[in-house]
């Protein structure tokens, strides 16, 4: 049997991720793979008190079929709260309720992208997000990074050599898979460059909330004065990841566009997911619920980044990720951390290999370590036990 | 401000039912428009214990991150209970849990369809899947259909001349629009087509457990023995829509990559959702809550077809469907049922014009009633104000 795909159905290959993940289920296995919240700190009884709450006094209308913009009072509250922490202004017409930010980052390459279309990213970026590229058949301009996020000397050099560009796709905060936060220069600079070049910029921020060492940072949307920027929102990692809720928030003409994508994909998000999302921030703060998320995180994060510095040979490198789940190994060339792995799971440790979030390929001697996933005496043993098994490459 | 969007965005346009919904939303509105089931069926007692037991026993997986797949009791429910109804024999590795049938269709464009490939389908056929297949720049092959359902000659004949086709798209069971019902020799015979045109089938088939005259017929994936039947199931019609869960049932190969656009386009169905969904089943009986929904609807239908064949002029025809929510009126030529629509909300009564069910255009003298959201003093109301809006254009 020999069905007659589109073209695009040859540039569908599994997620190394997901794959890996199948591969680290096992609870012996320490895992740094992955990108899970911490499930001990899911606010289970409060979400019991909104639910029989919902299903007592609003049922019908959580059961049913709804809106495809989204719940209104979700909206409003995204509008009015989330979006205004990251120092946007906005109103809840701006904001389509999505099936994570992964939805969001789907329906942008689905509204900009022909085929062979450029699209400007970090360089490493979000694995996730490349493969969704990748079925539009994107061709890559990866811009390096330093410790201050994307270089923007780079990002104009590229966008004078390539005006054609259809998206730059950027996670400002705490960026997957670096840990590393654009500075607020650089957002301001951004926000000019989209207008000047006229460049429709994808804001991808799942994790701005979680920020350790102080404030939100404003988001790359809030120095728009255009609308170029379309940032994207996700509970996943502020609330539970299991609703699959996030956001859109844009100008108006592009917002209609992905309303009408929203509704050929899926017509709408759980409508009573939605409600128990909005519920809670209505009865609760999410803002004191990140900030126990953040309590946590960050003392993994120290632990994790100590062991490190204990542990790992002296030739590694790492950053120093002031917020979000991850941080971002560099070993010396030569070593391919996808054969590392290997060596690795034999003493029940995984992580990500570093490779597949280099848009053009290269680059195996990077990898990937997730800390807010595991408890922290296993952060510890892990690190160590990673460092032995580096220790043989190096010494 | 000028964006730089894909070639595709220009097919996107606001779906005429949802922008209607928004006009009838009025609560003085008889609404025969939309395809809403009966809220006041939702077994809201038994999804409230449903919910509790998974808040107390399996909350930190309810509301984490899950397999792409969806959650391995659903999948194994509906290949062991929901397809078994149908006569198709399966196993939860050939289900992929899906954003309702909405999703399923979807994926099937973005896998077969590239710019300007031929699709086949009924005449009419369901707008939202016309709305899908248009943002791949589908063209289509309507087949004309009678009160069996699409006719195989004609699909035979199209087949022949177009064998460069890639999708044939069926919903056989009380079809949206048109409430017919595909024989089940014809299904027989569409299997039987697919293997020697060697073209994949998109069997839609939210509807078909609500069969009001006797038991679920048979599905064309159950005549299917090559995997040429790629079928989509929901839980809208039959559980609750508001938690936006449907399925996908195919062949190994087809999955699979039906597994990869799920991870692209938003990595999973809710978690929660998905348990919520299955305990129902595995604690209560579908087959029980579906018998007390076809009760209702029977009912329901009825009281529409006779308020018709009350009211309605002598001239004017329409479909006896068997089971689903929706019946299909054709009135005499000339008449447009988009004028009359404005004719009929003076009279506080609103229903979808039939013209944007017909994939090539015209026919604007059709019009769909849904029976299955309005309570029965409201059907007789409602029919018998249409009638008289219709007794205007025929008198």
């Amino acid at each position: 049997m020999q069905f007659k795909f589109a073209k695009r159905a040859s540039t569908l290959k599994a997620s190394e991720i997901r794959e890996l993940l199948k591969l680290t289920e096992k609870p012996e296995i320490i895992s740094f793979a992955g990108g899970l919240p911490a499930p001990e700190l899911f606010p289970i009884d409060k979400i019991t008190v909104i639910v029989q709450d919902i299903l007592q006094n609003d049922a019908k209308a959580a059961l049913q079929y709804s809106a495809t913009e989204g719940f209104v009072l979700l909206r409003e509250i995204i509008a009015n709260q989330r979006m205004t922490l990251a120092n946007v202004k906005t109103t809840p017409d701006n904001v389509l309720i999505t099936a994570g930010s992964q939805q969001g980052i789907d329906f942008s390459a689905r509204l900009f992208l022909d085929d062979g279309d450029y699209i400007i990213c970090e360089d490493p970026s979000y694995l996730g997000a490349i493969n969704v590229f990748n079925t539009y058949h994107a061709k890559y301009l990866p811009i390096p990074m330093d410790e201050e996020g994307m270089i923007m000397e780079e990002l104009e050099k590229t966008l004078q050599a390539y005006p054609q560009a259809k998206l730059i796709y950027t996670i400002p905060d705490f960026q997957n898979p670096t840990g590393r936060t654009m500075s607020v220069a650089r957002r301001k600079r951004l926000a000019e460059l989209a207008a000047q070049y006229k460049i429709a910029v994808i804001e991808d921020n799942p994790y701005g909330e979680l920020n350790f060492e102080g404030h939100r940072l404003p988001a790359i949307q809030s120095f728009d004065a255009e609308g170029w920027v379309i940032y994207l929102g996700s509970f996943s990692k502020t609330f539970c990841p299991g609703y699959r809720i996030g956001w859109i928030c844009a100008e108006d003409t592009v917002l209609n566009k992905f309303v009408m994508l929203k509704q050929v994909a899926d017509l709408q998000c759980s409508s009573i997911a939605q409600r128990e999302v909005a519920y809670f921030m209505q009865r609760y703060s999410l803002d004191e619920h990140v900030a126990s998320i953040i309590a946590v995180y960050k003392k993994r994060r120290d632990l994790m980044l100590d062991g490190i510095a204990k542990y790992f040979p002296a030739g590694v490198k790492y950053t120093l990720p002031a917020g979000g789940l991850f941080t971002w190994v560099e070993l010396k060339p030569g070593i391919n951390a996808a054969e590392l792995l290997i060596e690795a799971l034999k003493e029940n440790v995984a992580f990500v290999p570093g490779a597949p979030f280099f848009a053009n390929g290269g680059n195996h001697n990077f990898l990937r370590l997730n800390y807010s996933n595991m408890p922290e005496e296993r952060i510890v043993e892990g690190i160590k036990r990673l460092g032995k098994v580096l220790h043989a490459y190096y010494d």
